[in-house]
């Protein structure tokens, strides 16, 4: 594709344009008293070349659905793009830019995801914004190749991205770059602002990296060397890149706070206020004589894209009417994929699932429940994009409508991870984020932990990206304490807008599915287990109520103690019930498997299913017990891991770990003795 | 170094020793019908050669501390490594190999943590290992430096790795490595298991790295395409690693379950058992006549490394004799590191430091009291060696006595870790698992999320491992909820074995310090905050009771409420309890500064602090709520955070959120209104 040519005449000079940014980006950290302004000053002159030649975006449309994407992956640096967003016409007022990092603004410390202003992910995190762009550009693939068709190509657009040093030297760059290469993602086109400098001073000391041998041996297409202030160098570099099948690692040697002429170059521009002095001494370095927050408007004339973004997107409307025309069934797909939209006939598809799973009652693993689940709910959901971290057969998220993408099959909706947690789950993120997909990602719930913080930035953009985190407990068994979660259920629902599943067979593993895709504004996890589980018996009212995330099993006339379980254990305290029972004592059985969805249901249910005064209440968990007293409270008792587990077997773990009947029974006994 | 030169005759064939580890592991694997035959099976013959050939060990000792260390960073090739131990002749029975993965065997599923059969680490999750082992040579190096002295080199070993695919996917391994090859960890020696699969098959579909070309680019020496069933072929590639300056990377090509017929090369010989036919074929195939775990005696001979290990170490021991008639106060300060010992003067430094802090009574961050914490302790303590992941300087981890050790300087104790907080955590666990020193890392708290399952890590093994986690609120302000903590501080504090201290002023940060310090076996979490907090005033009693966890740290005759505060908020109860005890209200302030430590003290202190009459109890602290429930129960209230953080300044952030004084005593006074 041919960059956009530049009006020739009476355009402030390229630098001068640059200089808006560089202007914005410290007088907005000084206002602050606080912020990042040496990568906006050193990334101005790329910036000004990528937005202003080659970006296909309109600042009047930002959901255009083939608009280019762009990510600053080296979030610190964000008022380079607020400046960048203002001055291409987003509607980000300059009042905004003054408000830089205080309360309500939409100019946050690090960029938060706001589409309306063009931020399409929020980052600060070191890497996981190079990583999203990777998901972003797998999305772009995807999706090209389900709705393309000759002569009609409407998903078509780049994911550019702005990266530094210490998206570099995050580990999850590696994951995410190794896969992109392997995938040969080629339009993904990456900036790195190779300045040599990180907080703690001049990288060699702690980074010596080669970064172009290494990006070339994860077959990248890789310019070293770019003088990242000459607009010429830059131009090539990226004309060399827009056709490359490869994705393109631009290496751009800069000056962080380029301009600033006593501090530039050094770590004392990354993060903090340059000063009044520096701040007008820069002024004068760079030739800018405007006040704070103001920009000249022959420069601000020569910023702003809207015109040129709203015949673009023009250009492309007229292109996908063609396209509808010719294939009406997937233009209307597409915009209702794009829409964020489920199918028609989604409801219906879920609820026939349900019926079926209901009439059937088997027995098995929550994993393979979960298996069954994708199986009836994917063929009709096109978006579900999905895979696991090189666990595809044990985390079961393989279905009999998946197709992998590989190197040489660029299409599909089954994406083999690789060991790679950590990048999967924020390559959902970029997934999701792209829009017209639902992705989901699977691996053990130990290792939630290596992907813990991309599931964070799911539930603080409140996108949507399922975690299927399969072996669930001890229950795994031999494979031991490493891969035995204890503390994972409870530390996952401390993420606030965070849903965790936990369930007990089938039919609450196919609900606990369903409300996943549903979510359009959150992520979830699928707590599932290895070991097999019989199905519970439920009447209509049961089933309905899983929604509620939880709800009386099994009940008796005037309970006098409660078993709350989940997962693994409901079919425990079950059998327990039923000893109970037999024992002339009145037991009810609360399944539990959304802890979170449960406390969000109006007091009036949540008394009907815990009644206050049924005070013995006894939580079984195989997992930290602490979070349960708020359930529970002081007459309850919890039966739960508070310590690492062992390898073995898993029926001699849950006996080991006090997880029997016998057990509940004397701990429900001890209960009722103490009236 | 020379390798180690072998009896020539009458000893079986290299391929007839490693087939002893082929045939111990499928047999191990077959009978605990789970495991993972195929890396052992694979990497038999690379073992062999350097177990025999150059692994500088004694197996009836196996805390010489000159040894080399061994780390299998593939842990799930755990019969490899038990294989190893028992045939070289570590106190591992044969019956713990039939044994394999059973309740309370030495052989579980993956590795773990056992010095006296020479396992070094605990392996399993991928990447960590390799990680672990980076910590160990950086700690070969530390410690060399510090110790060895002309004509006098009592620490000179190295760290052998043995790594496939799945380490190399991981981003840790980019972590670890890139720094590694940064500060030229020469004594460093890697073998990659490079068998083309992994569980979702064969990698070239999900990982086409060229590693060596990756390497390169850490500056490591990288040795490709060795065969590694070709014991010559392995032998030149040690030796040419041995002397060069840099890590070295042995790329081994191999095959996964080498000597199953029907299976090897496939990924069905991964995880799984091979089955009782293959297994049997495996036998004809390789000439193994043996029946399951028996070891023919000239087999078992041949690989028995007592002796030679005994005749190692006694030199060794000489060459240390040596060295303490040369230099006694070093070789004392040695063993003394070495043994795990504190110095002698330590309780009196550390009483010191509390006294002088006591009477100066200075007005800080804790961040900054943690500098003041580390300058007061360290100089008489030269195990510690720390750093931070590129925030140094935000952190305060950089001390009056630190040492930079770089690139061309290495000796030192302080580490620049980069922008690696997974592998800071992950090389902490080596540089403690080493010996000899005692480690800390900086970063963020809420990059505690990267580096979470290395602490967890830290915690099973029982090693110490100091997180300095600064920024720990809301109240690090306008970098905005990326950057701000929220469930951090209770996620830490469900892991098991973990001890987490959120002090709040100099004094608690200091006793914070000093149990980091003193606690050899577990890790640490010191959170502190970015802004500055006020002294607490104590008596004697109370700056000792600091230690058990909480502690009333204002009191009243016959409280009615209590107030629970923790770290910044600490001071927030006070003033708040100076309002309600103006207006007539009796009000007990308690710090709880280490809950976890609290909740181990006997129950008549615990009841001392917080009676079991006083049933009001308002818990206060900037993040997650969950956890106080416990505390405080069903009398109580909580005044927390459940949602993300917003960009601007602390104190408006404060307030936003009800971390206010008039909040506080509002809430206090709806409890006391409600008798």
């Amino acid at each position: 594709m041919a960059s956009h040519p530049r009006a020739a005449l009476d355009r402030p000079s390229r630098r001068t344009l640059a200089n808006a940014i560089r202007a914005l980006a410290m007088d907005a950290v000084q206002a602050a008293r606080s912020g990042h302004p040496g990568a906006p000053m050193g990334m101005a002159d790329i910036a000004e070349v990528l937005w202003n030649d080659y970006l296909r975006h309109n600042p009047a449309n930002p959901r255009w659905p083939d608009r280019d994407r762009f990510v600053l992956s080296n979030g610190h640096g964000s008022m380079l793009l607020y400046a960048l967003a203002h001055l291409s016409g987003y509607p980000l007022t300059i009042e905004e830019l003054k408000n830089f990092r205080q309360m309500g603004a939409r100019t946050a410390g690090h960029p938060e995801l706001d589409l309306d202003i063009g931020v399409e992910t929020t980052t600060g995190p070191l890497g996981q914004g190079i990583t999203n762009a990777v998901g972003m550009a797998l999305a772009e693939q995807l999706l090209g190749e389900y709705f393309n068709r000759p002569g009609h190509r409407i998903v078509e657009h780049r994911t550019y991205v702005f990266l530094g040093d210490g998206c570099l030297m995050e580990g999850i760059s590696h994951e995410a770059c190794s896969l992109a290469g392997t995938l040969k993602l080629g339009k993904l086109i990456c900036f790195y602002d190779d300045n040599g400098i990180s907080i703690d001073g001049e990288v060699a000391g702690w980074f010596a990296d080669d970064t172009p041998a290494r990006f070339n041996g994860y077959g990248w297409h890789v310019i070293p060397d770019v003088d990242g202030h000459d607009p010429e160098a830059l131009r090539a570099a990226v004309d060399a890149s827009l056709d490359d099948p490869r994705p393109s690692l631009i290496c751009c040697k800069t000056v962080i706070g380029f301009g600033a002429p006593n501090l530039q170059g050094t770590a004392a521009t990354h993060g903090s206020p340059l000063g009044d002095a520096e701040v007008a001494a820069t002024r004068d370095a760079i030739g800018w004589t405007s006040p704070p927050f103001a920009v000249p408007d022959e420069v601000a004339h020569a910023w702003d894209a809207r015109s040129a973004g709203a015949a673009r997107e023009q250009e492309w409307q007229a292109r996908f009417a063609a396209y509808a025309e010719a294939h009406p069934g997937l233009a209307e797909e597409f915009t209702r994929r794009m829409n964020g939209d489920l199918p028609a006939n989604w409801a219906q598809t879920a609820a026939a699932a349900l019926a079926e799973i209901a009439a059937e009652q088997p027995t098995e693993a929550t994993r393979k429940s979960s298996l069954r689940a994708l199986n009836a709910l994917a063929p009709g959901l096109p978006e579900l994009v999905g895979g696991s971290a090189d666990l595809t057969g044990s985390n079961c998220t393989k279905h009999s409508e998946s197709t992998p993408v590989t190197p040489d099959s660029p299409g599909g909706n089954y994406v083999y991870f690789g060991v790679r947690e950590f990048g999967m789950a924020a390559m959902c993120n970029g997934l999701a984020l792209h829009g017209g997909l639902i992705p989901y990602g699977g691996t053990f719930l130990t290792f939630s932990d290596y992907s813990r913080n991309a599931l964070r930035m799911a539930a603080l953009m409140r996108v949507q990206n399922i975690a299927v985190f399969t072996h669930d407990s001890i229950g795994l068994g031999e494979d031991g304490p490493t891969h035995q979660p204890v503390e994972h259920l409870a530390s996952l629902q401390l993420i606030p807008n965070m849903r965790v599943w936990r369930p007990c067979d089938a039919a609450e593993t196919l609900v606990a599915w369903g409300d996943a895709i549903e979510r359009r504004d959150g992520p979830t996890c699928l707590l599932l287990t290895r070991q097999g589980l019989p199905a519970q018996a439920r009447g209509d009212d049961q089933l309905a109520n899983i929604r509620r995330g939880g709800y009386v099993l099994q009940d008796a006339k005037a309970p006098e103690l409660v078993l709350i379980a989940t997962g693994s254990e409901v079919q425990l305290a079950i059998d327990a019930a039923e000893q109970l029972t037999k024992a002339g004592r009145a037991v009810r059985v609360v399944s539990m498997p959304c802890v979170s969805l449960f406390k969000a249901q109006d007091a009036a249910y949540r008394d009907a299913v815990l009644p206050p005064s049924l005070t013995r209440r006894l939580a079984v968990e195989a997992g930290a017990t602490q979070l349960w007293h708020e359930l529970v409270g002081p007459g309850g008792r919890i039966i739960g891991i508070d310590r690492f587990g062992e390898s073995a077997p898993a029926p001699e773990l849950f006996a080991h770990f006090g997880f029997t009947v016998d057990n509940v029974v004397n701990v429900a006994n001890e209960m009722l003795a103490n009236s």
